[in-house]
């Protein structure tokens, strides 16, 4: 397997695919073809075949691929065939949200323990989870073998706790913070900006504006072009 | 201004010069050179003049950007120069959170109520805003503007959901339901799927420690390449 200059595209679609044959597998589908695949996942059977083709193909041949085989490969790639030890930094509505989902116990994401400031929080669970204050979460680290650290503090409180946790044998960071943060070179981040993710949608929503009224410009100079109470469809090419 | 043929990069990255111009803004820097934001926000220069050209270049001269243009207009880019009206389908704690959230309402992003099939919750308030029964969400969207819908709720709900929203006027849907959504072609959908953000971590976790073990096994043929007791830098060259 040679997945040293994987794109960044390519990764990010790995997890897609894993969904989609979890749901395949738990609807006892044993085979199934790019083609097959392609129609339920809107890309191209020859994107999917390009895709797995980084990863040696998962032995595709004239009848599909087989959906068990091909959803363990692509879960061992994606670090699943072990489980995860994660502690929760921030037990608020965010932080109690991520510990609830199930998904992430299933797939060997563990949720541990979870650290906070607030004091009435101590020694109470969220989701059967313990909470303990921040200041003992170095030792807890050290203690219990903790792969992945989850932060959903806010900027200000973030860039502290990363100073910390520099100097704790973590592996990762799943940062819900507002902030991209300075880590040790040997621990990986991964950010969930939602205030950027919303922003996109904003901007999608300008631009199919700005689309839309241009086209209706257009529509005004020739005025046969769409059918009357049809919009003109997005994919559709400019004449 | 031609964003036509603007990369999903470009955009993604959009967001990020906002939230840092809005910084820099705070703190009362009246000008900022393409050097300096390349230095704070660890892009290069020509990359942050590349992307701004995509939008006319943001007029910078030989002292650089206004930052309190720059930051005006990126945010008229991204559709912040009026605000948004938001409701929240499944006021559940990931639903809490982002209702709770100051700086979606700063940014002009108004939540307006939440609907849930939970009785328990009707007429009680999150942050304020109001829970209603879903039955009331289609006359609700009708009579108070709204553009954007957050689906905060299972995959087997939300596509029953989006199926009544295919009826209704919105401009958007901001996604965290774990599924895609078939949508009317002038619904803009933007997906948070958080499991396949914890999968990229675990992929990028494994991913380093293949190459770590590589480069262990490089260092045990030529011991002499990396000084005791040190890591190999993860930019560092294969020798």
């Amino acid at each position: 397997m040679n997945n040293k200059e994987i794109s960044q595209a390519v990764v990010a679609r790995l997890p897609r695919y894993y969904r989609y044959l979890g749901d395949l597998r738990d609807e006892g589908v044993e085979r199934i073809s790019s083609q097959e695949l392609s129609k339920i996942m809107h890309v191209t059977a020859s994107q999917i075949r390009q895709d797995f083709n980084h990863f040696g193909g998962f032995g595709q041949q004239g009848y599909g691929y087989n959906t068990d085989y091909l959803y363990e490969e692509i879960g061992k790639i994606l670090g699943l065939d072990h489980p995860h030890n994660m502690i929760l930094i921030g037990a608020g509505h965010l932080g109690s949200a991520l510990i609830g989902y199930m998904n992430f116990r299933r797939r060997g994401y563990l949720f541990k323990a979870a650290f906070d400031i607030n004091e009435a929080l101590f020694n109470q669970t969220i989701s059967g989870i313990p909470v303990y204050p921040m200041s003992d979460m170095p030792d807890y680290i050290k203690n219990n073998n903790i792969d992945i650290v989850v932060i959903t503090i806010s900027k200000q409180e973030a860039v502290k706790v990363v100073e910390v946790l520099n100097r704790c044998p973590i592996k990762a960071i799943w940062n819900f913070a507002h902030c991209e943060l300075e880590v040790r070179e040997d621990i990986q981040v991964e950010n969930v900006h939602l205030s950027d993710s919303l922003m996109q949608l904003s901007y999608q929503i300008r631009q199919y504006e700005l689309r839309h009224s241009r086209e209706e410009e257009d529509g005004k100079k020739d005025s046969t072009r769409h059918p009357a109470g049809k919009h003109p469809h997005k994919n559709e090419e400019a004449g």
